[in-house]
C-alpha cells in the first residue's frame, strides 16, 4: 500500500459507500480510515449501511436508484458479501458514468442494467490491496476500500488486475413483471423507512391513465400524489424513482397491510 | 441545473442537514449526491436523519438546539415534509447566522423566534431546481438539496424566486409554560437518546435557587449535576441547551418513569 | 474560543469520532459543527456514535480494533461519559500515530495497551474551551470537540493544559485470558451488528492447529472461513481483528445461540 502523491482537488474522485455493516461496530469508519490513510482528500459520500445483513437485492436496488443522482466519475464502493473468503471474485467496473468496486455477486446488476459497462477487472493486483496477507472476512477493509481510494486517486482500471468479459459478470436473477393488455403481475421489490411499498413495475410499463392495484385482496386506486386521498388512506402512485409504489397519506402503508417484501401485486386498468 | 464554477474554498459554505429519511434507504446519500453534482466543494454535516416521520416540533427543536453551533453563514437543509405535493410552499430564508432552505411549515419556527430573519423567497425559479420536471414526492432531492448546493456557492438568496413577506412564514403552534409567582406548568417536549426528559421551561424562567419538578404524581429534586444523586435515581436540572430536564444519573429517565412527549410538568418551589 | 487561520490542508490532520450520542438528537451534529467553527477544513470521520450508552469498555474495543487503520497523527475524539460533571479528568494524548481526547476513564486503553503514550496532559487551559462556563453535562460540545479542532488544526499539545504523569491515566479493567497447556478459558468481550460473538482470545495465544470451542455446553469447531460450513452451522475462526470469534454462514451466531457479553467460553485442543 503506497501513500498517493497530492493531486488537485479537481482531479480526485468522490467515493459512495454501500454496505451491509450497519453503523455499530466501526466497520465503516474503518473502511474510511483506510481510504483516508491512502489519499486525505477524496470526498465520501454515504449511500446507506443498513442493507438487511446479506440481501443482495436489496444493494442491487438501493445502487441502481441512486447511480443517476451522483457525480460523473463517481466511485461506488459496495460491500455485501456473503460469499466471502470463498471462491467468488472481486472486481471493478468501469461504466461511462462511473467505476464500481465490490464483490462479484451481481450487487452491481441493477445499474449494469441501465448503463453499460465499458471494461471489468478482477482485482488480483495485491500492490493496491492494504496488504497482501489479507484477512478472510473482511475484504471491505483490505481489498475493495483500498482499490477505490486508488481509482478515485487516479489509479487506472487496468493497473488493478486481469481484463475479464463484461458477459461473465454475476448477474442477480429478479423477475420482471407479467405484462398483457389487461393488467401487470409484479411483486413488492423494497420496503422503505416510511413503509412505501415500492413494487417492481415501472413507470412505463402502464399503459393507461386509470388503473389500481391488488395487493393482499385489498383494491387500491391510482393518484398522483399523496395529499390526493385523505390522512391514513392508501394510495397507488409513481414513486419519485419511477416505480409504482403503495403508501398512506401522513402514515405508515407496511404497517396497515402487514405485507412482506416478494408480495405479489396485481395492477389493473379500469 | 448547472454546474457552478470552482469557487476559492473559503468562500463556499457548509450545508448542515435534517431531514426525517432515516438511514436505511439511501435517500440522503442522494440527496449529498445532488450537492456535490453542483459543487463537490461543498462541506456537509448532518444533524440527524432520525426525525420521527412527519413529526415537525421534533425537526423544529433540533433546528433551534444546533443553531447556535454552526459556523456562520451555514446554509440548513431540512426536509420534513408532510405536504410535499400539496400547495405548501417551497422557502429559502437569510437569517445573520444563517441561511434556511425547506418546507414552509413550522420547521424552522424555532430558530425564527430566536433569530430574526433578514429576507424570505419561495423557491419559484426552476433554474435552481434539479429538473423542472420535479417529482411529487421527493422534493428534497428535486428542489431543497439543489437550492441548498447553489445557496452555499454563492448564487443570491433573491435570485432562488419571488420575494416573501417574512411575517407570512409558518409559525408552528407551541404552547408556552404558564408562569405564575408560585409554579410553572410546561409539558415534555423532547426525549432524547439517553431518555432524558426535556420540558418546554428554560433556565431563565426558574425564579428561585430551590425546586422540584413533579411528573406523573411523582416529586423530583433538582441538582446541577447527575452524579449529585446515587447512581439509578431520578434528578431534575438544567440541561446542556438551558431546558429544564429529569435525568437519572446512569440510567434512562423514559424507561424509569413510562412518560410520552407532551406529558405535563409542573415546577414548584421551596 | 479563537478562529483558527488557515493552514495548508496538508497540514490539517483528521479527526475520528466516537461516542455513545446515537444519532438521533443531533448532538453528534453539534460537536461536527463546534468543529467546523473552529476549523472548516477538518476531515471528520464516524467510527460510531452507537456504543451502548455508557458502556466504556465497548468504546474501548472499537477504538482499539480502529486505532491501525487511520492516518498517521488522526485525532481521536471519543465520548462516553457516565461521570460528566464529577471530578473525573478531561485529557488529551499524545502516542506515536495520534491523538486522543476524551474523559480520563479508561476509553482510550485499550489503544494504549498496544501503543504507547508520549504524554497527556489535562484540559486545563480554558482558552481552548467552548466558553469557559462550561455546561456540567455535555463536555463533547463544551470542551473536547473545540479541543480536538485545535489540536487537529495544529495546537501543541502541552498547550493545552498541565502536563500529567502516564502512569495516572485511567485503565479500564479487564480480564486477561486464563491460558493452560490444555486450554484456554476467556468471554464474549462483544456482539456485532452480524451477532458474530468476538472473544478476548487472541489469535497469538492459540498453541495447536487443530482447536474448537465450548460455549454454552456446545462445542464449536474451527475452521478458517464461513463458508467452510453449511450455511446455518456454526464455525470458530480468527476475526478480521485477530480475535478468536464464534459465527454462522450466511446467519446470526447471537440469535442461535442467545448468548450475551461477557459469556464464559473455553477453548480446547484436539
Amino acid at each position: 500500500m503506497t501513500l498517493i502523491s497530492m493531486k488537485k482537488q479537481s482531479e480526485i474522485k468522490a467515493i459512495a459507500l454501500l454496505t451491509d455493516f450497519g453503523l455499530n461496530d466501526g466497520y465503516v469508519g474503518i473502511m474510511k480510515g483506510v481510504i483516508a490513510s491512502i489519499n486525505p482528500n477524496i470526498p465520501m459520500i454515504d449511500l446507506t449501511h443498513s442493507i438487511p445483513p446479506q440481501q443482495i437485492w436489496a444493494a442491487r436496488f438501493c445502487l441502481m436508484n441512486a447511480y443517476p443522482y451522483f457525480p460523473k466519475d463517481t466511485v461506488y464502493l459496495a460491500v455485501v458479501d456473503p460469499g466471502v473468503g470463498s471462491q467468488r471474485r472481486s472486481v471493478a467496473i468501469e461504466c461511462s458514468q462511473g467505476y464500481l468496486v465490490g464483490p462479484d455477486n451481481g450487487l452491481f446488476s441493477g445499474i449494469l442494467a441501465n448503463n453499460s459497462a465499458l471494461a471489468a477487472v478482477s482485482l488480483t493486483n495485491t500492490d493496491y490491496w492494504r496488504d497482501p496477507d489479507v484477512s478472510l472476512t473482511f475484504h471491505g477493509r483490505d481489498i475493495f476500500a483500498p482499490v477505490a481510494a486508488y481509482l478515485a486517486s487516479g489509479v487506472p482500471l487496468e493497473a488493478l488486475g486481469d481484463a475479464i468479459p463484461i458477459r461473465s459478470l454475476v448477474n442477480f436473477p429478479l423477475e420482471s413483471p407479467q405484462i398483457t393488455d389487461k393488467n401487470i403481475q409484479g411483486f413488492i421489490q423494497y420496503i422503505d423507512h416510511f413503509g412505501n411499498l415500492i413494487t417492481n413495475v415501472s413507470s412505463r410499463q402502464i399503459k393507461a391513465k386509470k388503473w389500481f392495484i391488488i395487493i393482499d385482496n385489498q383494491v387500491i386506486q391510482s393518484g398522483s400524489t399523496y395529499s390526493e386521498v385523505s390522512p391514513g388512506k392508501l394510495i397507488a402512485l409513481i414513486g419519485s424513482h419511477g416505480w409504482v409504489e403503495i403508501a398512506v397519506n401522513g402514515g405508515n402503508a407496511q404497517e396497515k397491510l402487514q405485507v412482506k417484501w416478494g408480495e405479489k401485486i396485481t395492477i389493473n386498468y379500469q
